[in-house]
């Protein structure tokens, strides 16, 4: 069992590093929070006596020696930057969980046949940079080291020079750290266990994800003399856009999600038709037939809405990842594991996009779920019960100790 | 006559300060090109025999005199401020004319009866402080200066700050410079004159302004795990609230107009589902009744959005402006102007609000309208003919002629 207090203890304490008034925390990847938070961890893991190494993406991993090195180490862990707006838990607790299995292993003196290796993936959340699970997916060769370096934010920093500014461009060359398998816990980030009293959610699959990049260029006027059939006016246009999303992904039931998150008007004034915005599209299915009706359906929508209101609208895929179906054998290790313990649990599919979606395309991967309050997360209200916390992170350790061997 | 070439020489020089790589001006009010173009204004007046006052809140005035100094002047001008993406005509035309007007006079050696007094009125356009038309509100008595000099702009700058930034907080009470009437020349920014090949529209009238910040707050949560069905989305909220403004305007055919200019979502992510909007309406008629009509259409909509989404909607009108009816005086003085010089004509209403329909609550006002190309406004596409501009000046000093006596 790991030390729940310790364990509790940690996510408070990181909690620090970018907290908001309303509780949350707003730790932009590779921002100076982010660099507060990763110092914190790469001298928590030189404590635990792990050999510390930051990739070119300024990964971190933190390697805990096995009897047989001749085998790549299970990887464990999750994020540790946040949302704009974010909460404690959401890749928090799957990293800090992953440093108390490897401290409790310590204190128990408990040597793994495999190596193990603990990990802080950067730029999970994507909200700083596109797409999110970056590191993870350059790991996996989805992208170039080169392309992913040279991402801007909305500032225009490149993540070249965010990773320089916190001196975090590590020597590791992108993907050199091997594993052999990668477990990682994280909160559901949904509703259904707690409505279900489940403790434990053995993840199975993971949804799809489009992402898209959207601008519509409409014509700005003045909003007192231009009558309304002339108008063209881009923030109409977008509000049928908006619509048109949600109602593309309530026909699918509960097997799709649509959103537009973001959309900024070009030159906003009170008494000016907007002439031009620019927003992001994020749609998920698990079923990859769905993603392509998504696809088809969105796009036909916003065909008619620009040629009917007279607009451009440029709508360009920017992201797509295939829906996760993670590997039999380590679900079932999972399953074990809570079994083992004594927890409730189901098996689930996860909603959000996570690392290991990104590494099971290349390796074994598996995931542990714990439920949060009213399913909420990407919000400073987000929550979860130390009990909880606890559970997963007994689940993720006897999972791990299952894969290494002791 | 006026000179046609020096007019249009004076409205391309101060298009100067701001201008835009598109071909427009970006001059917000009581911003460091608003000074230039304020020092630019000043030196011209001066140079042309003028005395020049500035009031508490900005506005510049130009006193030319007249036999009778007993009796107020006639005020004439406009504004000099512009949109964030403008034109070069909105204000300046009616400014530049007046001057233009005075130059006239001078090199003509023709002293009127009355005084005649040139205005640049701060802050008519409404983009970085509302209520649009700020300081001719303030003079007629709508608003206290002090409340006035309090208002803040986006960035929490007040009125009085940027006053002072600018040197522009002048020692003359508002309202201390009387005027006997008060005639305004201005592009027409809507498409009817062109569209009916006519020179010069003898403005009778002017619309009803209702302007309102409106804030949702529904609640942030994960795009990707949460489910359609409970979502409190702010921003498919305010989509709703678009097309209804849209739908409600358009109910009234050519008698009304309704936008949304500015949504500014508070912390925005791809994957994030936006949980605050703020947002600001705009909407007008030259009927009372109609924007009556309007008011109670968008609250009732506004209301039944909000329950069914399940977020909250605050919506707060800030500036109830009524319809404007002209002198009716006046209005035959610019028809006779128009017509004595041999211009096509028609009677018109402004579909925008202008410092002139402020005036005519305390005095006999009236406009004179040219056209512009495409009825295009608070665009940096912009666009007027010299002969028109001309013809309006025309029109213009021969209104004021009449008025003054010569
Ligand atoms: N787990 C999580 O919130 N990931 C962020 C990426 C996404 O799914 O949008
Ligand atoms: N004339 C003009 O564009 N005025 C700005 C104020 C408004 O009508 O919105």
């Amino acid at each position: 069992q790991i030390d729940s207090a310790r364990l509790w203890g940690t996510i408070h304490e990181t909690a620090q590093f970018g907290a908001t008034p309303k509780g949350g925390v707003r730790r932009l990847t590779l921002s100076a929070e982010d660099k507060q938070v990763r110092d914190w961890f790469r001298k928590a893991c030189e404590e635990a006596g792990l050999e510390v190494q930051v990739d070119a993406l300024g990964s971190m991993f933190g390697l805990r020696k096995g009897r047989d090195m001749s085998k790549p180490p299970i990887g464990v862990g999750s994020h540790l930057d946040t949302q704009p707006t974010g909460g404690k838990y959401d890749g928090v607790l799957g990293t800090l969980a992953a440093l108390e299995m490897v401290r409790t292993l310590n204190d128990a003196g408990i040597e793994t046949e495999l190596p193990i290796c603990i990990c802080n993936w950067t730029n999970e959340e994507g909200s700083r940079f596109a797409p999110a699970m970056m590191a993870s997916a350059a790991y996996v060769g989805d992208f170039t080291t080169d392309d992913i370096l040279s991402r801007k934010d909305a500032e225009g920093v490149t993540v070249a020079q965010a990773l320089d500014t916190i001196g975090y461009r590590g020597d590791a060359p992108v993907g050199r750290q091997k594993f052999t398998s990668f477990v990682e816990l994280h909160i559901e980030q949904g509703p259904i266990l707690e409505a279900e009293s489940k403790t434990i959610g053995v993840v199975d699959s993971g949804q799809g994800v489009l992402w898209y990049d959207g601008k519509i260029t409409g014509f700005e006027s003045h909003a007192g003399s231009t009558p309304m059939p002339l108008r063209r006016d881009a923030l109409a246009t977008l509000s049928e856009i908006v619509l048109a999303m949600e109602s593309i992904a309530k026909k699918h039931g509960p097997k799709a999600v649509g959103t537009i998150g973001e959309a900024v008007i070009a030159a906003p004034s009170r008494n000016v038709i907007p002439g031009e915005i620019a927003f992001t599209v994020d749609c998920r299915s698990a079923d990859a037939g769905i993603m392509d009706a998504l696809d088809r359906d969105l796009r036909a929508a916003v065909a008619e809405i620009a040629t009917r209101r007279k607009v451009e609208v440029q709508l360009d895929l920017v992201w797509r990842k295939a829906p996760t179906h993670f590997d039999p054998k380590l679900v079932d290790a999972v399953e074990n594991a809570a079994k083992q313990l004594g927890y409730s649990h189901r098996r689930i599919t996860s909603g959000a996009g996570h690392d290991a979606c990104n590494l099971n395309t290349v390796m074994p991967a598996a995931m542990v779920f714990v439920p949060c309050k009213d399913g909420i997360s990407h919000n400073e209200l987000e929550d979860a019960t130390q009990t909880d916390c606890a559970a997963g992170a007994n689940v993720l350790m006897h999972t791990v100790l299952a894969l290494a061997g002791v």
